[in-house]
C-alpha cells in the first residue's frame, strides 16, 4: 500500500520527488494509444532506479523457454512483448553539468497525468551541484488521433544564471527486456540516418524479424521564437542523436519540440518503412505541437463520451474508476484484430505481455458496452484467426480430429506458458473463449457472427471437451480429471465444477450454433462441414451424452456446488484465521501449504455462478457466495470484481462495495506493492463490471438491457454511458432514482427492476429505486 | 535397446570401435572405488562425442537453481556432483601426428572391463593418416585397496615405422559440468607444480571451497627397460603436464606408467593436501603397477566373496547380475557416513549425483546382506547427521516443533529438488527413512541403534506426519492431501494409499521405539526428551488417534487398496493398449495425458505391499498385484524389481522372471537408450532383490532368516553369499534342492519353506524344493 498521489477527479498528481516511487510512477503515469505505449520515464537522463519501457503493440519476441524440469508438451518459446527503442530521450546539460534527477537537488516537482486529455506533464525545478538552478517543464502525449505520432514539448529555463544549455535529443535502440531469459538483446539494427534536426533508426527483432522505424524531428524556440543552430550529428552503433548548445540568459525559456513517429512492419511494408516514417514525422512537425494536441484531446473526448463513469460524492472512487477506464482505452482501441489486451498493457513487461483468458472473461463486456461493436468483434476474431494454432496446440497434447485448445498465454496463437499445471490443465480458458462468443451475440444480436467465424471455433472447443472427459465406470458419469480451475491455488484436481460446467455449457451452445447456422446459412454450413469434417450427427450426439451425464461435485447438505472432488476433505476455515503477517499467502506460505488449504485465489465456482447466473435461483447463488466468499483470499486482481457483482446480485451491498474497493484503486494505492512492475490492466475491466453489472445490475435478457440498480451508501449518484444494439444510452443513478436517456441511434429496449421501457431517441425514463 | 557387448561371465567386452557407442561405453566401463570414480574415457585425445567425467565422492557444488516459475519454498541451490579434474589424460603423437580415434583408421579395438579384478583394458591398433600404424594397449584401475591411488599402464608400439613417439601425460582442471545451469565453471586453481616426471594441481570448488589435489608421477620403459628423458614442463592456467619425445623403432614397445593420486580436503587438511598427495603418489610409483594391481585385485576378491551371485545356465543373467553388484561395490564402500549412493554413481552427472530415497528403499538390503553391518549403519547415520537440516527443511514449508522432512534429493542435508509436485509433495520419502531404521534393526538385531540415533529421527518424521494429515469432517477420518506417491505419474493427489500407510506405520513404529528406549536406555531417553522436547504422552496419544482413524482408499469390490482418491474415475486399461510406437509414454505423451491415464510409473501400492507384506494375506497381495501389474509401465528403473519380488511371493514365477529380466541387463543392453547419461546405480540393488528376496524368498521373521526358494526355468542353479547376524552363509539353489552352509561366524538361525534350522559353523543343510 502506498498512497502518495493526490485525489483529483481527472488527474493523477504527484507532488514532490521521491526516488522510491519512481518505478511505480513510471507505471501509473504510462501513456498509450493502442498502437504504441510507454512507461513515464523522464526525457533527460535518470540514473536512479527506473525501468525504461517503450512498447509497440504486437511486436514480440519468442524467447527460448526457461524451465527447471522439462515436461513433454511444453512450448519451446515464450513470446514476450518487446521493450522497443526509446525515443523520448532528451539529455540536457547546463554549462556541461548534466541534468540527472538522481544527482541534483530537486526543489520543485509535480507530475500530472491528465486522463481527460491524455497529456503527461512534469514541472521540475532543480539546483545543480554548481548551484545553478533550472526549471524544466515537459509535456507529452501519444496521439490518439494519429496513432503513429507522439510529441514532446520540453522546456528549460535557467533561473539564476546565464549559460549554455545543451540538448541531446536521441533515439536509443540499445535496449533489452528486463525479463530476458538469457540476458540476450532482441534487436538488430537495419539502418540509421542522422541529419540536422532529424534522426531515424530502423531496427529488426531477432527471430520474428519485425521491423520498427523510429523517427524524430525537433526544433527549438528561445523565448517563443524558433532559433536556428548547427547541431553535432551523432551516430553510434545503436543510437542516433543531435547535440545542440543554445545560449540562454536567466529566465529565458528554451523549448525543444520533439516529434516522433514509430511505425512497424505490422502496418507498413518493410521497404517503405523509413520513407513512410519520415513522411509522418515531417507531417507532425509541420502540423505542430498545439494542433496535434488538440486533435489528440478531441479523440479522447470522444472516448470519454462513451466510456466515462461519473461518481458524485466519492472522489477516491471517481479517480479510481477513471484511471481504470483511461488505461483500458490506452491499451486497446479495437481497430486491429491481430492485437489484444496484455495483462500489463504498455505499463510493464511482466507476464510476457501476451493474451490471457482475461480478455474474454473480463475485458469483453467493457468494450461491448463502451465501444463500437467492431471492437468486441475484433477481440473475437483474434481467436478465430488463431484457431489453426489452437488445433495444433491440442495435437501436441495428443488430441485429435480438429480438437482445439486455446493457449493459456499467447502472442501469435502458440502456447507460451510452461507450468504443467497451468499450460496443460488450466483448460477452462477454452470455455471462456466459447462463452465470449455467446456473450457478444447475446449483447449485440450479431448472430451471423456464428456463421462467419463463431461456429468453427465452437466446434474446435467442443471437440476438445468431448475428448478431454472420460467415462467413469465408478461414478457412471463423465468426469474431467487432472485440471486446474480459475482458482490456481488448486492444481491437478478432478472434476473442477467450473470447468465441468463451462465444458457442458459449450457443448450445448455449440449444438445450438450448429442448428442455427444450418438453418440460416445452409451454404456456409456446408462449407464448415467440409472444412471441419464435422460428423453432423455422431459428434453432437456424443455431446448430448456428455451433457446429460456429466458429473458435478456438490454438497447437498450445504446446497453448494463443490469446487472439485474432495474439496470437503480440507479444513474449511475463514480467511480471518490467517494471521495478518502471513498475508498475502502467496508471498508467505509454501506452495504445498497453499494447495492443501481451502483458500481460494480467485472466483472459481463463483465465476460459473456469475457466467450462468440465469440458470440458478437466488437462494443457490446466495448459498454459494456465503460458502466461498469467506474462504477467498482474492490474491488475483481478477477476483474481487466477480464477487462484487455476485454480492450485488444477492443484495449483499456492504460486501459488494467492500469488494469493489479492492479493485478500484488497486494500482493507484499500490495495494500489493507491485505497481513498479506495471499496472493490472485486464482486471481494470473488472472494476467497471463491479459498477455497471454489480451496482447498476446491468444484464441482457431476451434482447433487452435490464438494470436492477443500487448505489453505494457513500455515493450521491453515478452515471455512465452505455452502447446497446445501436443506441447510446446515458444512465444516471442517484440515491432515489434511475434515469435512462437514449442519446442517439435506435429505439432502445431497456428494463428497470423488471419493468420494460422502449425508449425512443432523446427519450428519458426515470424510475424510483 | 543396444546389445553390442559380448556375453561373458566376468567381463564386459566390446569388440570393434563404433563411435556411436562411445558415450554409452564410457558409462558402462566406468571405474570407481567409493572414493573416486570416472567414466571410461580414453587416455589420449578423443575429439568425438564423449563425456569426460571424473568424480570425487562428496565433492559437490550448489548450483543456483534454475526454474521457469518460482514457487515459495523452492531451494535456492541444487547440489551437483562435480565433474573433477581429469587425470587420465596422456596425449600421444607419432612424428607430430596426433592420435585421436575420431580421426584415424581403427584397425583393431577391444575394450574389456574385468569385473572380477576391477581392471579396465583397451587394445587398439590404428593407422594414422600418414599410413603409420600403432598399437596402443592401456590398462587402468582405481585402487580398491588404496582408495586415493590409481594407475595406468599405457603402451604404444609403432608397427610399421621407426619414429618419434611423443607423450603428454597431463592433469586438466579446465573442466565443467555438462549440466551446469549457467554454463559456469565450478573450480578455481589454488596451486600448481610441475617437475620432471611429476605434476600437481590443487583446485578449489567455488562456494563450497572443497580443495582437491591431483598428483601424477610417470615413468617410461622402452622394451621393458626404464628410460630417462628430459621432458618439457608445461604449466597453463588450469593445466599441468610433461611432454616427452622418445624414439622407437618398429615393434619396439614404449610403456608409460602413470600413477595418480586424488585427495580432497574431505579427508586431509587443506594445508597438508599437496604434501600428502605427493607422498601418496610417490609411494604408488615406488610400489609399482603390478603390486598395486595385485592389492587391488585382492580387495575385489574379498568383496566378491561376500556379494557374488553365481548363476549356472544363463550367461546373460550371470553377466547382468555381476555388473550390477560390481557397480554397487564401486559406488559405495560404506566406510564414510558422509557419503551416499548417487543414482548414477560415478558413471555420469544426471540427477545431480545426490542422495534419493533409493538408498533406503532399494540399496539398504543389498549392503545389509553383503557387507559388514557398519556399512548399512553408516547409511542410516548419514540421515541422522542430516536431521537438523531435515527439521529446517520442514520449517521452510511451515511445519513446526521439530517436524522433519528429509529432502527428496540432497548432498549435505539440504533439499536440492525444485519441482513442487516432488519437492513439497513426494513426502513418502520420509517414511522410507523410518522404514530403513526398522529394516536395519530387524536384520541386524542392533536395537541399540534406536537409542543412539534412530529414535530422534523417528520422532522428527512422526511429527511431520502428525502435522501433515488433517481431519476430514466429511470422511470423519484423517486424510493426507496434496501428495505425490512413488508413482510420479500422479501428482498432487489426495490420500495416496502408500503414503498414508507408511505414515501410519511410522507413527506406530515410533511409539514402539519410544517405549523401547525408555525401558532399555532411560538415561538416553531423558536426553532425547530434552533435546527433542517430545511431549511424552500428548504426542504419542495424538499419533494413536491418527493411527486409529487414518483413511485408506480401497475398492471393496475388487478387494484392492486404491492408489489414491478417485483412482477408479480413470479408464483402467492394460498397458497392452498403448501402441508400441508410443512407448515409453514419458517420451511420447504429454504430461497431462500421462497424469490422466491409469498408467503407473513404478511400484506404489505394491511398494507398500512389499514393505508390509507380513500384514497381508496372500489373497490380498495377489489381488493387488493382479490389479496393478497390468497397468504399470515400469518407466522407472526402480519398478520391475519390486513387482518381481511380489510376483515370486504369490507364485507367479513366469511374471517374476520376466520382470527380473527388465532390470538385470537394463544398462548392459541399454533398454531405454539412455546409458550414455550414466548407469542406473540404485536400481541395480533391485536386481539383487529380485533374486535374493524374489527367487530365493529371503525374509527375516522373528530374528530368523527365512527362505522360500524357487528357481527360474532357464537356470540350473544359483548361489550367493549372505551375511546375517554375525554369520556368513553360502546359499545354493538348484532345480531340486536348496543348500545353506554357515561359512563362519556364529550359529545361524535359518528356515527353508517354514522349517527352522540352527546351523553351526561349517554346518550345511540341504532341503528338497
Amino acid at each position: 500500500m502506498n498512497k502518495y498521489l493526490k485525489l483529483d477527479e481527472w488527474k493523477l498528481i504527484e507532488e514532490g520527488f521521491n526516488p522510491e516511487n519512481q518505478r511505480g510512477s513510471e507505471s501509473l503515469f504510462s501513456l498509450g494509444n493502442g498502437r504504441i505505449g510507454q512507461r513515464a520515464n523522464f526525457e533527460e537522463k535518470y540514473s536512479g532506479n527506473s525501468l525504461q519501457g517503450n512498447y509497440v503493440a504486437g511486436v514480440y519476441y519468442p524467447d527460448k523457454t526457461r524451465v527447471g524440469w522439462w515436461k513433454n508438451g511444453y512450448p519451446e518459446y515464450f513470446a514476450k512483448v518487446l521493450n522497443a527503442p526509446n525515443w523520448v530521450g532528451i539529455n540536457v546539460w547546463a554549462d556541461n553539468e548534466e541534468v540527472d534527477l538522481a544527482h541534483v537537488k530537486v526543489d520543485k516537482f509535480t507530475r500530472i497525468l491528465n486522463m481527460r486529455t491524455g497529456l503527461l506533464e512534469r514541472h521540475t525545478e532543480i539546483t545543480l551541484k554548481s548551484g545553478k538552478q533550472l526549471r524544466i517543464v515537459s509535456k507529452r502525449f501519444l496521439s490518439m488521433h494519429a496513432q503513429d505520432i507522439a510529441a514532446i514539448k520540453y522546456s528549460v529555463t535557467p533561473l539564476n544564471f546565464n549559460g549554455l544549455i545543451t540538448f541531446l535529443p536521441f533515439i536509443d535502440a540499445d535496449i533489452k527486456n528486463e525479463d530476458s531469459n538469457y540476458d540476450e538483446k532482441f534487436w538488430n539494427i537495419v539502418e540509421k540516418q542522422v541529419l540536422k534536426n532529424q534522426a531515424f533508426i530502423t531496427t529488426e527483432t531477432k527471430k520474428t524479424l519485425f521491423h520498427v522505424c523510429n523517427g524524430m524531428i525537433y526544433n527549438i524556440t528561445k523565448n517563443h521564437v524558433t532559433t536556428d543552430f548547427e547541431p553535432e550529428l551523432i551516430v553510434e552503433e545503436k543510437f542516433v542523436a543531435n547535440k545542440i548548445g543554445v545560449h540562454a540568459n536567466a529566465n529565458e525559456e528554451l523549448v525543444l519540440y520533439k516529434y516522433a513517429s514509430v511505425v512497424s512492419s505490422r502496418n507498413i511494408e518493410k521497404q517503405d518503412l523509413l520513407a513512410y516514417t519520415k513522411e509522418r514525422v515531417l507531417w507532425a512537425a509541420k502540423t505542430g505541437f498545439e494542433i496535434l494536441l488538440n486533435d489528440h484531446i478531441a479523440a479522447w473526448e470522444a472516448k470519454w463520451r462513451e466510456s466515462d463513469i461519473v461518481i458524485e460524492g466519492d472522489i477516491e472512487a471517481q479517480q479510481g474508476i477513471r484511471f481504470n477506464i483511461f488505461q483500458l482505452n490506452q491499451t486497446y482501441t479495437g481497430d486491429d484484430p491481430t492485437l489484444n489486451i496484455g495483462p500489463k498493457g504498455f505499463t510493464g513487461e511482466k507476464y510476457g505481455g501476451s493474451t490471457y483468458w482475461d480478455t474474454e472473461a473480463y475485458c469483453l463486456p467493457f468494450y461491448l458496452s463502451t465501444a463500437d461493436p467492431h471492437v468486441a468483434r475484433n477481440l473475437l476474431k483474434y481467436r478465430y484467426n488463431h484457431l489453426e494454432k489452437a488445433i495444433e496446440n491440442a495435437e501436441k497434447l495428443g488430441f485429435k480430429n480438429g480438437a482445439a485448445l486455446y493457449p493459456m498465454v499467447t502472442m501469435n496463437g502458440e502456447e507460451c506458458h510452461n507450468e504443467w499445471e497451468i499450460t496443460f490443465e488450466e483448460i477452462h480458458r477454452n470455455g471462456a473463449i466459447a462463452y465470449a462468443i455467446y456473450n457478444y451475440i447475446n449483447y449485440t444480436d450479431d448472430k451471423d457472427y456464428l456463421a462467419e467465424f463463431g461456429l468453427e471455433v465452437l466446434i474446435g472447443i467442443s471437440r476438445f471437451w468431448a475428448q478431454r472427459v472420460n467415462y467413469s465406470e465408478d461414478k457412471k458419469k463423465y468426469v474431467m480429471l487432472g485440471v486446474t480451475g480459475p482458482n490456481e491455488y488448486e492444481n491437478n484436481v478432478n472434476n473442477n465444477w467450473y470447468t465441468n460446467k463451462i465444458a457442458t455449457w459449450t457443448l450445448k451452445y455449440t449444438q445450438e450454433a450448429v442448428a442455427f447456422v444450418k438453418k440460416n446459412h445452409p451454404a456456409r454450413f456446408n462449407e464448415i462441414l467440409q472444412k471441419t469434417k464435422l460428423q453432423e450427427y455422431a459428434e453432437p450426439s456424443r455431446w448430448t451424452d456428455i451433457i446429460n451425464n456429466m458429473y458435478f461435485p456438490a454438497d447437498e447438505k450445504r446446497g453448494v456446488f463443490l469446487q472439485q472432488d474432495g474439496f470437503l476433505d480440507k479444513e474449511i476455515q475463514s480467511t480471518d484465521f490467517i494471521p495478518a503477517d502471513e498475508k498475502p499467502i502467496n508471498q508467505n506460505w509454501s506452495w504445498d501449504r497453499i494447495l492443501r488449504s481451502c483458500y481460494i485465489k480467485q472466483a472459481d465456482v463463483l465465476q460459473g455462478v456469475y457466467f450462468f447466473e440465469y440458470e440458478y435461483d437466488s437462494e443457490t447463488i446466495r448459498k454459494n457466495f456465503d460458502f466461498y466468499e469467506p474462504i477467498t483470499v482474492h490474491e488475483s486482481s481478477l477476483s474481487p470484481c466477480i464477487y462484487s457483482v455476485v454480492a450485488s446480485k444477492i443484495g449483499n451491498h456492504k460486501k459488494a462495495y467492500e469488494l469493489y474497493l479492492r479493485t478500484a484503486r488497486l494500482d493507484l494505492d499500490d495495494y500489493n506493492d507491485e505497481v513498479y512492475q506495471g499496472c493490472h490492466i485486464t482486471s481494470m475491466a473488472g472494476t467497471w463490471l463491479s459498477i455497471v453489472e454489480g451496482f447498476a445490475g446491468k444484464r441482457v435478457k431476451d434482447g433487452r438491457l435490464h438494470f436492477n440498480p443500487g448505489i453505494p451508501r457513500k455515493w450521491l449518484s453515478y452515471s455512465f454511458a452505455i452502447r446497446f444494439r445501436g443506441s447510446l444510452l446515458s444512465i444516471k443513478i442517484t440515491r432515489k432514482e434511475m434515469h435512462i436517456e437514449n442519446l442517439n441511434g435506435k429505439i432502445a429496449q431497456v428494463a428497470i427492476n423488471g419493468k420494460n421501457f422502449d425508449l425512443d431517441i432523446k427519450q428519458t425514463v426515470t424510475v424510483e429505486i
